[in-house]
């Protein structure tokens, strides 16, 4: 029998929000002299951010995408400068400023759930950025050598830091698993302590060392919500930059029906009907109970199951 | 219409080699007595490391789970050992031990990989093994912190590093896909430079930041091979302590048929047909060509292909 390979196309995982970066990264091919090189192109593009904000041109030709010229006004730190790839207009290099507070008119800076749900940059701009932002903060987080303490210097466009001691550094991306736990015709979602008011998503949780995605999948949902689960299907993947992270998300069988949440991580966690999330989805919901946002992967999740 | 959770149970991932783990974790609970409590309980059990080996005693009653008295003649670094969690007996315990060169007998001491296929262990406890190797592998590398340079300290069980500036650090887990590329009756296999002679197996890479699952298996086997990748379906999951991996495993539509390769990460790199291939798995093959050994991933996405 030939394996086929049915499910739809684009697959989800193309279409969730910071998942359209376009740039060829290269990584294998780059060395000590990438950056450099990068900087003192004329093609190159930069994306600037102040900490864990991003810089964005609001006029009549919005943009989150600059030049060398439209980025000196802002001090830009190459010294710690990344380089995130190329497309066909040339080297893309992402780096800090120095700016505190607002950003002066016509520029505005955004953090990153603002980013993706305003549509402040196009869809491949915003993948483009999710890379940046957790290349930049793991750079921040690893300026000295764990195993020795001694500072750490980056090389390969920042794609590698190295140590004195012999240690090489590569940038972390956390796993995380996301769920949908259905039985029938409901499902579960919770409400974290900071959720905008109304607002019900699917639990989620880090991947522990040692555990495969199922494992993980099972134990949060337990851990979170007290309901035992099954089988568990893959649906789609978003790089999600707060600050380094890769959402599983799957959708997963419940196999018993009482809750029990501790309300130190969940404010509330409950069974909803298919109508009940169908309306929420169309913010239609007389309790005015909303879901998350439609580039959100467990937006995804949910409509995955609610829309079958 | 009910989604339904059709795959096969077991599920895949639960039967891939260091997947079987049963130690309740309990994360969440942890405090920083924890790990005090647990080496105060008689009836803590002990897995016991040499670097990134582990002691297994083969007599007549073969084990890798050890009571305190019988650790004491290891001299084990209790200082830094890392509590994995607990089951029916009683919690588990992986400290380090000072052991240089060869055990004494009866006991031996293994690599993660003779510990997978060698069955020198159970499967359960293989798995808490692959999770106590990836922990003590990020402890050794994380004891000074990455943001301030200052020595940082082990707390809740292990589960997290404190550093006076304020930092917390968590275990890195390092999403790697893996994957076979087919196309009609045909899989791409590829030989790294130091596997076992005529050997040859799925093509592999780390995850980078900022990208999917389904774009890191596209540019992965576009880099080690040329081919063009379509859809992207996942099969399965496995912790792999090299040092602190999740192996994520799928199978994927090839769209091109020229391999390239660049003779650096491999040393060959073809199509197989499907018949060549059963006949490695059966290692029946007339030039000696072999697939990896049953519990790893690889096998189990060659399998999923050859046996459909």
């Amino acid at each position: 029998m030939t394996l086929t390979f049915g499910g739809p196309w684009p697959e989800p995982s193309a279409l969730v929000g910071f998942a359209q970066n376009r740039l060829v990264r290269d990584t294998e091919n780059r060395d000590g002299e990438s950056l450099g090189k990068a900087l003192a192109d004329p093609d190159t593009r930069f994306h600037l951010f102040a900490g864990a904000k991003a810089l964005v041109r609001k006029d009549d030709r919005p943009t989150a995408t600059f030049t060398l010229s439209q980025c000196e006004a802002f001090s830009p730190e190459f010294g710690s400068a990344v380089l995130l790839g190329s497309d066909a207009h040339g080297p893309r290099i992402a780096a800090l400023i120095g700016l505190e507070g607002e950003a002066p008119e016509p520029f505005k800076l955004y953090d990153f759930r603002s980013l993706l749900y305003s549509s402040a940059v196009t869809d491949s701009e915003a993948g483009a950025m999710a890379q940046a932002g957790s290349l930049l903060h793991w750079h921040a987080m690893n300026r000295f050598c764990g195993k020795c303490g001694t500072a750490t210097t980056p090389t390969n466009g920042g794609c590698r830091r190295d140590c004195a001691c012999g240690s090489q550094m590569f940038p972390r991306t956390d796993p995380v698993v996301i769920m949908l736990a259905v039985r029938g015709d409901k499902c579960v979602l919770g409400r974290g302590p900071h959720f905008p008011p109304g607002w019900f998503s699917t639990l989620a949780g880090f991947v522990e060392p040692g555990e495969t995605i199922e494992d993980a999948v099972r134990r949060e949902t337990r851990e979170e919500s007290g309901i035992q689960i099954g089988k568990v299907r893959y649906h789609a993947s978003q790089p999600w930059p707060f600050p380094h992270s890769l959402m599983i998300g799957c959708l997963c069988e419940a196999l018993s029906d009482a809750i029990r949440f501790d309300g130190g991580e969940l404010e509330d966690c409950r069974w909803f009907s298919r109508a009940d999330v169908q309306q929420m989805l169309r913010e239609e919901h007389p309790n005015g109970l909303k879901c998350p946002p439609s580039k959100a992967i467990a937006s995804f999740l949910i409509r995955a199951w609610a829309q079958a």
